[in-house]
């Protein structure tokens, strides 16, 4: 069986640890000798104006799946998740879901129109909205398709970041819709938003008034700079905790109405058919979840040892108040360690430490937020939601790690 | 006088501060006016591995200063913190301060020695390292000499970025320092810890043994992927809270020592002479500082209305407490908005918004730590260390707004 223990005890235990992790791999070094490398024969490169990756790392890339052969703009590029640490995704590498690629925008060219059931229509440039107050928040968009293949009959045998990876976590800055909904006067009729994104499918989403008086904004900022363009630059929507397709790029347009639009990308799309024949329609808040990043698919533990288990954790609902992890397939539990304190609807990076005998296991983690929603099992989500589904996929994703360290992906 | 609003008071004014704010600038739409500029008339560019900020953001970079002209690898590349939003600092924009350019290590072929006054000396590969438990922090980072034009004896016009952006923040990912000196055995004459870079320079710094212990860590990510090769590729130390000269880049020694290295930069530089002769050396926390990005040197308010003051605060002692802020001089102050809970030795973003009445004003931020430190005034600061300071400059920031809204740098 597997012994979890709390990371204290791992602490604790450190030397113990660190004999462990060095078997065959840390090695002592004689009391004089020093490091000399060749770096170090003369002087280094100059400053750049903007920094890039070092060239090592040019494996850590998005992965680009495309959704019909042939056609480059429609489809997602991945975030590697299982390359990457902490819990704030570099914009670099931050996940893209695009319908019809990422138009060139000129910034100064770009205007918001809020019109509809308004008593003022109103149109912003850039500028405009750089004058009004900010908000900065840390949130996660998560496509609601993402994950999807956890709704295949049998385990998908792919990389974390690829079965996974339609989630990133950024600090977002922008002005809060309601601010310019309060200046154009909502008028007592409407009750929903249609927003409109300005790449050539001319996108558009509907999201109840309510939610977006509530706690959208419209983010001009990720992580400090402005927004990449895959990403909406000069300007996105950004729903808060609910499915990522909501968090409406490049708008252009936020439509007051008493009724939604009926898209295409919310009916014909972003919907599924339920056991009982009828169809979930307009679903908006992206579940509790959780994942372990490490280890995972692809990777290989090089013995038997002290390993590190960490991963992510995240909930539409509010904060991740606590990440289970399970080393015999959901057989007994122990707690891990969260890093820094939750933010809502945010990223939460959580870690803990298993020694590994050498034996085959399941790991897997379990998340529950601050509302006490739990992580289902694989199981209880295809009983409720039917082997038709899509979207929304948030159960408790199984690695088995074999007798010779391999990590696949598992159906328990 | 000014008139400073609460963020609340500006957000149930929220009509009439839109209103303030759209005069001659947010255009009326008409109820049928749409957007379809030309971006929309075809699809857009399909999707990238790794992404880069638009084309239109390409005045957003860092500027480098040399501190001696024709040598290129010594100097600092600032952060443009007046461009910038939120609290995290894109990895692009991440300032540096390099003393002899930055080494183009081969990570594989890099190693980490413990040596000294330990039992066991030990070496580390990043493979290595990558193996042990990591903890995520967000934490600041501040060159000791960041804000040095503050001591001259007029102040200087440059912008927020090129005085005050020797200071950044990222999540930061690596492993406690204190695992492997555990694992390494110290002894117990050792008092110090010499860090040293791999850097041409063999650059080294002396930490005492207990702030090692406490909360360093071996920082091997920063903002969820690997370091830029500017920041320490592939691993640097990090000593929160502390100058930032002490978070050795391309770190590859920790040698334990009774006595410290006594190196050039901690004799012949980052020291500094007092008013009674005697001389600071060791000089270790980033004392409580703020400073208002917006409006800052160099920004023109349009005309006179609500404005957003917007900055950022960090202390070395830990949380942020509070921060205010004065629009006459420092003769009255009002509490700003903190974003999201403070984190320690983190950045903290405030806001307040500000009805501009279209005359003189002198602009000012002060911060509170959570150990009750008050960022002095600059008098103040003089009065205690001197007038010829060069490190460790904390003191209140005054913009002057004018009659035309142009902003520059004053003291008072």
């Amino acid at each position: 069986m597997a012994a979890i223990s709390k990371r204290r005890a791992f602490l604790r235990a450190g030397l113990q640890a660190g004999v462990a992790a060095s078997a065959g791999k840390v090695l002592p070094a004689s009391a004089t000798e020093t490091n000399n490398p060749k770096w170090m024969n003369g002087p280094g490169q100059p400053f750049a104006a903007y920094g890039q990756p070092a060239p090592q790392e040019s494996h850590v890339i998005r992965r680009v799946g495309l959704n019909y052969r042939g056609i480059d703009d429609n489809g997602a590029a991945w975030c590697p998740l299982e390359q990457l640490q902490g819990s704030i995704t570099p914009n670099g590498l931050h996940f893209v879901r695009n319908h019809v690629g990422t138009p060139a925008i000129q910034p100064e060219q770009h205007r918001l129109y809020i019109h509809g059931e308004v008593q003022r229509p109103l149109q912003f440039s850039v500028s405009n909205l750089l004058r009004y107050p900010q908000v900065s928040r840390q949130l996660f968009i998560e496509c609601g398709g993402n994950s999807s293949a956890g709704w295949s009959e049998y385990p998908v045998q792919r990389t974390a970041g690829l079965t996974h990876g339609l989630v990133s976590a950024s600090e977002w800055t922008g002005v809060p819709v309601r601010l310019l909904l309060e200046e154009a006067g909502v008028q007592a009729s409407a009750q929903w938003v249609v927003a409109t994104g300005n790449d050539s499918g001319a996108f558009d989403m509907s999201i109840p008034l309510e939610k977006i008086m509530d706690d959208c904004i419209i983010a001009l900022y990720q992580n400090g700079e402005r927004l990449r363009p895959e990403n909406g630059y000069p300007m996105r929507l950004l729903v808060p905790g609910w499915k990522g397709v909501l968090s409406v790029k490049w708008l252009g347009g936020l439509q007051l109405s008493s009724q939604p639009a009926m898209s295409r990308n919310e009916t014909a799309h972003y919907t599924e058919i339920l056991p009982n024949g009828l169809s979930r329609q307009f679903t908006t808040t992206m579940a509790v979840k959780s994942l372990i990043t490490s280890p995972s698919h692809g990777m290989t533990l090089a013995g038997p040892g002290v390993k590190e288990i960490t991963g992510l954790a995240w909930s539409g609902h509010g904060k991740i108040a606590r990440v289970e992890v399970s080393t015999d397939g959901g057989q007994s539990w122990a707690d891990a360690e969260l890093c820094e304190p939750p933010r809502p609807m945010a990223l939460t990076r959580f870690r803990t430490s298993w020694k590994w005998d050498g034996e085959d296991h399941i790991l897997q983690s379990r998340a529950t937020d601050e509302r006490g929603h739990v992580q289902p099992t694989r199981q209880a989500l295809v009983a409720e939601r039917g082997d038709k589904g899509f979207y929304h996929y948030n159960a408790i994703v199984s690695w088995e790690v074999n007798s010779f360290g391999l990590v696949s992906h598992v159906y328990v």
